[in-house]
């Protein structure tokens, strides 16, 4: 980054606000553009790679292995308990996390010429400039706002002096593992961390404000997902905390108190629109604070399209996830190229994966949501795979319109969820039907597909049977 | 069984031979034929119920808990190595499948009235016609010969007397595990067995014919996985057993000699139809002895289908597979009942999976089965699963046609590939091409999956680029 005066002002052809995502856009095809880069994180490059995505996954593939040694014993292992050594895996994972967003910073601020990057937090102050913390002013026609999310602040720690209380950015570079530890949320981020915590042996209790952890999801989801977390960690579930001390002692609305070692906090996410000043600028944003954006991706304001002004991922998104903020920015950047040909709108359903153990997948409708579908929920222990694991809990739930056969919504829960579900993101994003679809291709015995072969069967059935039911009820009708 | 006097001859609707994938067929579809069901196997059920798929997969998923534990070091776990209870892993896989087994024999021989199970060996006296070792005789119009195959003998240890040589059926059963233990072989037997002893803490050695260990596959998986099978236990290429003593000294014919405590052979499986005397009875078989069927099912003698006689599964399948024989089983149901309307046909590749460490799947053609096609090979290693399992050595290759995108072959290895493969199963399946396929559907971040997302992408622009060049040279030419 070039020393820059005071209340310097720099044009530029783009600007990108959000070294994650954003920063993706950025590449030969651009290379006539001249960048401003914007990223005010502590680390270069986005949540996904240094506080989301990544390095959970491979905190989380640790506990998966101390997790499987743990549950051996049934199957005529002995594995004697792993010894965890949290600096060893912590080290492990921002050894090379930290390596990685250091070069990618080196790449963009260094290494190609048309883009300069600013590390400070801007502001908008029209719709085409912002102005920085050190009052540099920069300028540009077109804008990529991809400023992405942070973690919301538990409202009952507002104020809460102790070093202790954490978020999920926080929480996955502590000095050492707490002896116990309170999480309070019912989401994805929340049942990860219950996973990795208690695998590595920290005595976890998890707050849920609803009824079951994972509520969003369906309710048969919801509900095996919340029955299993307890017999790993302690659930308690329509509970809020009320209040929160500088000793961590905890008072939940119920009146229940106890003390805890570390607080994390997982109660959701906040776009960073704020901070930017979206709303000043005349942009539309949501209720929630995100920016409204149209299927092209194009910011609003007062509901028309703002000129060469884009926003993509969590700042705008109601997904939360990287393949979404992903396509976004693939769409973005085609814009951007080709503001006369404009694409937009999603290639099919949106998958979801939670790599907490068990593990959770789904897409589209719950069973709540479709009340006219046909629902086949399959169980693993049915399937050669689920006998060798001894698989009791599992299944895959698939939520079919009955008279299209076309899958609305598959809900997984078990091993290899996040990879079982590909084959029903695929047919329900060709608009392939259920009915022929197990039988259309060979799956390899004994492989853990076959629970979703099977399921796809199961499903057939019902729309088979639907359908013949009202070819007679049709029938019977005068 | 009814009690049959000497000599006795019974007419049926249908003889079933093999209690495997030929008793599959039997159904209420099926209650009004008279059935005679032959199942002449210690334990009924066919190969992969009692000897193959399934027991083997139990012990394999025991074996991977073990390996992976053994992997976890570098993770900043310390697992102490696993105690292996031999008898309690055996156990918990033989008291289901035992149980399985006899439950099965009681529903077709209490159960379903119009079906008579027969427990001894039959040959055929001509073409609809049998005899058994009891001296019955069984008649029926339409025969599904469906007899499967078994271990073939190690020619170097005919005739020598220890009961600690070992085939793939007896191996599972066995009282304690050995100190060590020589497997001969270089397929996907002894490519599953050699992880799982290997896993076990067995010093395994395996002598394998071929250069590498699976050299039937794709020469980089093959590669790949002898290499990684090395770290793991010694693998003995380019060499055969010249001979075993009863004192399980073995000498290869490179004229090494070693001793060891087990030898387990697993060089092959022979079909069921010399026993059953498919030659004499005038029925077409394959130089390997199999019985020849048209894409039909239908047995041919002389080259022209014998009316009523099918044939399915390993007994004539040059496939192995279980999920092929399935697939055969309902193509000859459908051909049984309607005969005048008959199928036939694959829906797709042939995808198979083997159950080592790493996982190994696949299907279509090898590269150098394929010299015109593009290739592309993805590492896991560069996508977020790969990383966080600090992977190097897994991969998913495609061969893929350049002039039209679709995929001819299919080879990964490494984790999950027995799930990770069914996409591209799908696709091949259905036809859709590399061309557009990744980006048409999300792909959940950051699951293993992102794999085959990218191997799919890589191919993608090679398939683009050779068109491309094409264009060029074609319009460069006079």
């Amino acid at each position: 980054m070039p020393e820059l005066a005071q209340a310097e002002s720099l044009d530029f052809d783009l600007i990108i606000i959000g070294g994650g995502s954003g920063n993706s856009i950025i590449g030969r095809d651009l290379s006539h553009l001249t960048i401003a880069l914007i990223d005010d994180g502590e680390h270069f490059g986005g949540t996904c790679l240094n506080a989301g995505c990544i390095p959970t996954k491979m905190f989380v593939h640790v506990a998966d292995v101390a997790a499987d040694a743990l549950r051996s014993d049934g199957l005529g292992l002995r594995v004697p308990t792993a010894q965890v050594d949290w600096a060893a895996i912590r080290d492990r994972v921002f050894g090379r996390i930290d390596q990685l967003s250091e070069a990618g910073f080196r790449n963009r601020d260094q290494k190609i010429p048309n883009v300069t990057v600013f590390r400070e937090r801007f502001h908008f102050v029209d719709q085409h400039e912002l102005v920085g913390a050190s009052g540099v002013r920069l300028r540009a026609p077109r804008i990529v706002i991809a400023a992405g999310s942070r973690p919301r602040p538990l409202p009952a720690a507002e104020g809460v002096r102790n070093p202790a209380i954490h978020d999920s950015d926080s929480i996955m570079r502590i000095e050492q593992l707490p002896a116990s530890m309170v999480i309070v949320g019912g989401g994805a981020v929340a049942a990860e961390f219950a996973h990795v915590f208690s695998a590595y042996g920290v005595q976890v209790t998890q707050v849920v404000r609803a009824e079951n952890a994972l509520d969003r999801l369906d309710s048969d989801i919801a509900e095996r997902f919340t029955e299993l977390a307890r017999a790993r960690w302690r659930v308690v579930t329509g509970a809020s905390v009320a209040s929160i001390d500088e000793d961590l002692r905890i008072t939940l609305d119920s009146g229940e108190r106890f003390s805890t070692d570390l607080v994390l906090s997982a109660i959701g996410r906040i776009p960073n629109s704020d901070t930017l000043g979206l709303g000043d600028a005349g942009f539309d944003v949501h209720s929630d604070g995100r920016l409204v954006v149209d299927a092209e991706q194009r910011a609003l304001a007062g509901g028309t399209p703002v000129d060469g002004i884009y926003g993509l991922g969590d700042v705008s998104s109601e997904w939360q996830l990287k393949h979404v903020a992903n396509h976004e920015a693939r769409v973005v950047k085609h814009n951007l190229l080709q503001p006369h040909d404009l694409i937009g709108g999603d290639p099919g359903p949106i998958p979801a994966a939670i790599f907490s153990s068990p593990q959770v997948a789904y897409f589209g409708l719950t069973e709540a949501e479709a009340p006219d579908a046909v629902v086949a929920t399959r169980a693993y222990g049915t399937t050669a795979w689920g006998w060798a694991l001894e698989d009791t809990t599992s299944f895959c739930k698939l939520v079919v319109d009955g008279e299209t056969g076309m899958i609305l919504g598959a809900h997984l829960i078990g091993p290899e969820a996040s990879i079982l579900i590909q084959v029903l993101v695929f047919a329900a994003s060709h608009g392939i039907p259920v009915t022929g679809l197990a039988r259309s291709m060979y799956w390899p015995h004994p492989a853990a597909s076959e629970v979703v072969e099977n399921a796809l069967l199961d499903a057939e059935k019902l729309v088979v049977q639907k359908r013949h039911a009202e070819q007679i009820n049709g029938g019977e009708k005068p």
